[in-house]
Order: structure tokens, then C-alpha cells, then sequence
């Protein structure tokens, strides 16, 4: 199946627009727990309340061989009906950005994964050619700094509005979605509207402050699909005791709920 | 010691602005080589040929774990005075990029590394807040798919000018640098111009079809440094039977001494 069907297909089941970030910080976590056992734990109590997950690869990458391990274990944890992301912001050129989707798409078997755009289509390309697998294209992300560059003005609008443009052009094989931080509600709208059909995963909520209900509102389709919410620290760290897994079901339930709610008023 | 130091040490040492990347492919290796081996016999064919290496992860990241442990022994092999300039084009927000600059700059132990400006100054400086280490800021690459964002004209310029005048106010730790392809030897003369004093790291030569007189001529800073010429396959699979580690270092030479020809003009 490929990565929409199967993103909208969860979607369906589990009510639930909702994507958990799974960013290893054994810091926020229980005394002495393995990162894979806590992983594990928290897919487990949340498997049937979320859209996909998303393990960044930076946090799995700080642990070294071990991290790499930990990250095949947690894709290997997740249900086969729940999408997973590969949140790797990867770019390079062709030869070796086909290495860098065969990791990702082949070796540890992501249903999509992020990339960015800066070097152009044929950065891209590598990746949208694995045409049943999803490819996020950074677009105007939600940190602070993102206004440095993708705000820079164009002839014809700002660099974030030229890169929905042009994922239109490169989207040959339907399978492009885009990056948008809830911290932004008015970017999120403008891309809605020049890329109605396509899937946003819409980072940025909970700690970083993004608001929620424009993130919902603007983010959906006109079907009230295909915007991908993504939290991380809010609901997986929940509680640091030995309740963290009820605790992030609570956080998730909660946090699917208010989605839905906002979702209702579209 | 510094990264900018180290450089220009073993510059000066081996009389090279040569770097060597280090791209695995076994394809064009010796029938039935360990990369590790071959890599081995490549850096101590020419260590005393260049100013620093280069792996690029992707090659790496494609082997699944034991790409990991290659790397890891690679970056072990290369003598303490050369530096290893780690290819990785990673960009991602604060506590998400300070996860990649220590995963390249701690665990695999880099004196540098590339990034991609896209997200911002904030997700740069957790890896230029390692005032030793160099950071490589992708300015314009080398691939002809650069053009579809980085030539994007804005108010000031094209978009690699502002990457460049940024990379001016970033450089609050004088660790910056630029990735600037030979494929654009205009393009290299403009940053240049731009960053007087910044080490340029200058991909493209060889099979890509970079000028190599030009990068080298437009590159240099006024003293005839800073400009680090890389080359992969050009050297390192000079020939695919035994003798690939003495053609590798004859390819290598005969770069290194073009290049020298080159910077004698400027």
C-alpha cells in the first residue's frame, strides 16, 4: 500500500490526525530504561490513537552504533498499519541522495521521510522516485530561525511560498507532502491553499507554542484530512515515573480529541 | 588545534589544497574488498597529498549499521595532523541539531562538518557553538538542480549571496566556512568577493565537470588558501584492479600539482 493510502487508512481507523515524535531523551525518561523497552512501551499504549509516528534520527544518531540498533527496534515495534516518518531532513546530490533514500526507504523501511529542498528537484528526486513511500519537502519550519531564510522575499512571494510552487511541479508521482510549522498559522493557511490536495505534517505544537486550533483549521483539506499534527515532548514525556506510558496515552488521547474537536469546525 | 589551523597546517605541510572524498562504492572497488580496507590503503596512499578528507555519510548511512562502524574506523585511519571534514548537509532545530553536531563533532569525531542553512541561523549555531570544529554552510552546490532555489533572485541578490552575507553575521565564532561548487566559477568569484577571508569548500571538479582553473583561481583567498578542491571518484577509483591505491595516489598527485600550477596565477 502506498504511504497516502496507508497515512489516511490509519487515519480512518484510529480517528486520529495525531503523530507522535519518538526523540529519545533519556534525561525526560524513567531511571535507567532502555531507550528501545521505552519506545516500545509508549507505541504500545498509544498504537490505536495516532495518523504515523515520527523518530527523528538526530537523537538516534547522538547514541552512535547504539543508536542506529535502537532506531531499526523502534521501527520494527510499530504496527504495520501505522505509517512511520523518517524525520531526517536529508539533501544532497543525486548519487548520493539515492544513498541516503535507500537508507532511509530500505534499510530501515520508512513509509516516508523529510528532506530538504535547498539543492533542487534533482536533490529530490532520488526520493519521490520510490513512489509508493511519502517525501515531506521542508517548506517553513517552526523554529524561530526558519523566517532567516524561507521568509526572504522573491518577485513573486517569499522563498516558503516559492517551494510549495515548485513541490507542485515536482510532484510527478503524487507522493510529495510538505513541512509547515504550527507556529505559523497564516503560512500554514497560504500553503493549504496553493497545495489543496497535498498531505501537511505540521510540527510545533505543544512546547514550542505553535496554536493548535489554526494549526487544525488551516492545515486539513477540504475533507478534513491529510494535515499530519506531530508532537513529541508533550506526549511522550508526559509524566518521568513509572505511569509514563498511561500518562502518554492520557497526553495523546486528549491532544487526538482537541484535534477532532477543531477538525468539526472546518 | 582548530579546525582553520589544522587546515592550513597540513595545507601547508603536504603543499596541497586537494581533499579527498571518501565515497564508498563497491561496485568500483576491487572485486570482493572490505570498505574498511579499501579506505585504509587509500589514505595512506595519500596522506602527504592533501590538505583534508572527506566522507560523505550517505555512502555510509546506506550500509545500514555496518556503514556505522566503517565510518567509525575510517575517521580512525586518517592521521591526527589531516582533517576529516564530515559530509553529512545536516539542518534541524535547536535541541534536534545540537543531537547531529554531537553525533558528527563527538561521536564520529570530525574536525568539520557541511549544513544546510534552510532552517536557519538557530539550527546552525549548535554546531558552530564548537569554536574548534569548521562549519560548512551550503552556499551553492554543485549540482545543476542548485539553480531551482539558490539562484532564486530576491531584493539583494540571488538567494546563495544572502546564504553568503549571512554566513558574514553567523560567523560570530570565525569556525565558518562555504560549500561553493566548481560548476559555477562565477558563482565561486562572487562569494569570494563576498567572504574574503572564509575557507570555501569546492565540490564539483573531475566527473561533475568543474573547471578546475577557475575554482582554483576564483577560490583561493588572497594568500592562495582557504580553498579546498575535493575530489572523489576522480581519485579514489582512478583504477578498479590491485594497482587502485597506487593510482589513487597518482591521480591524486597529478590533481594536487594541477591545482598548485593553478594557484601560482592567481
Amino acid at each position: 500500500m502506498n504511504f497516502i493510502d496507508k497515512l489516511l487508512e490509519a487515519s480512518q481507523t484510529n480517528n486520529s490526525l495525531l503523530c507522535i515524535g519518538l526523540d529519545p531523551d533519556p534525561e525526560l525518561m524513567p531511571a535507567g530504561m532502555g531507550i528501545l523497552d521505552f519506545n516500545r512501551a509508549i507505541v504500545e499504549a498509544t498504537a490505536d490513537l495516532v495518523c504515523a509516528y515520527k523518530p527523528n534520527l538526530a537523537f538516534y544518531e547522538a547514541m552512535g552504533r547504539d543508536g542506529f540498533i535502537t532506531l531499526e527496534g523502534t521501527v520494527a515495534c510499530i504496527p504495520d498499519n501505522i505509517p512511520v516518518i523518517g524525520d531526517a531532513k536529508r539533501g544532497d546530490i543525486g548519487s548520493t541522495a539515492r544513498a541516503y533514500a535507500k537508507s532511509l526507504f530500505e534499510m530501515f523501511g520508512f513509509d516516508a521521510a523529510t528532506v530538504n529542498p535547498l539543492m533542487g528537484f534533482d536533490s529530490l528526486e532520488p526520493f519521490t522516485d520510490y513512489a509508493d513511500k511519502g517525501v515531506f519537502v521542508l517548506c517553513r519550519t517552526s523554529n524561530p530561525g526558519s523566517a532567516d531564510l524561507q521568509e526572504e522575499l522573491l518577485a513573486n512571494g517569499p522563498l516558503f511560498e516559492i517551494i510549495a510552487r515548485r513541490a507542485r511541479e515536482w510532484n510527478v508521482n503524487g507522493n510529495i507532502g510538505l513541512v509547515v510549522g504550527a507556529t505559523y498559522p497564516d503560512e500554514v493557511s497560504r500553503v493549504r491553499q496553493l497545495c489543496p490536495d497535498m498531505p501537511l505534517l505540521i510540527p510545533g505544537v505543544g512546547r514550542q507554542g505553535g496554536d493548535l486550533a489554526s494549526a487544525v483549521r488551516y492545515g486539513v483539506d477540504s475533507k478534513g484530512q491529510k494535515a499530519i499534527i506531530s508532537s513529541s515532548r508533550q506526549v511522550t514525556y508526559a509524566s518521568q515515573g513509572d505511569d509514563f506510558a498511561a500518562a502518554a496515552r492520557e497526553a495523546a488521547s486528549s491532544l487526538r480529541d482537541e484535534i477532532n474537536r477543531y477538525r468539526k469546525d472546518v
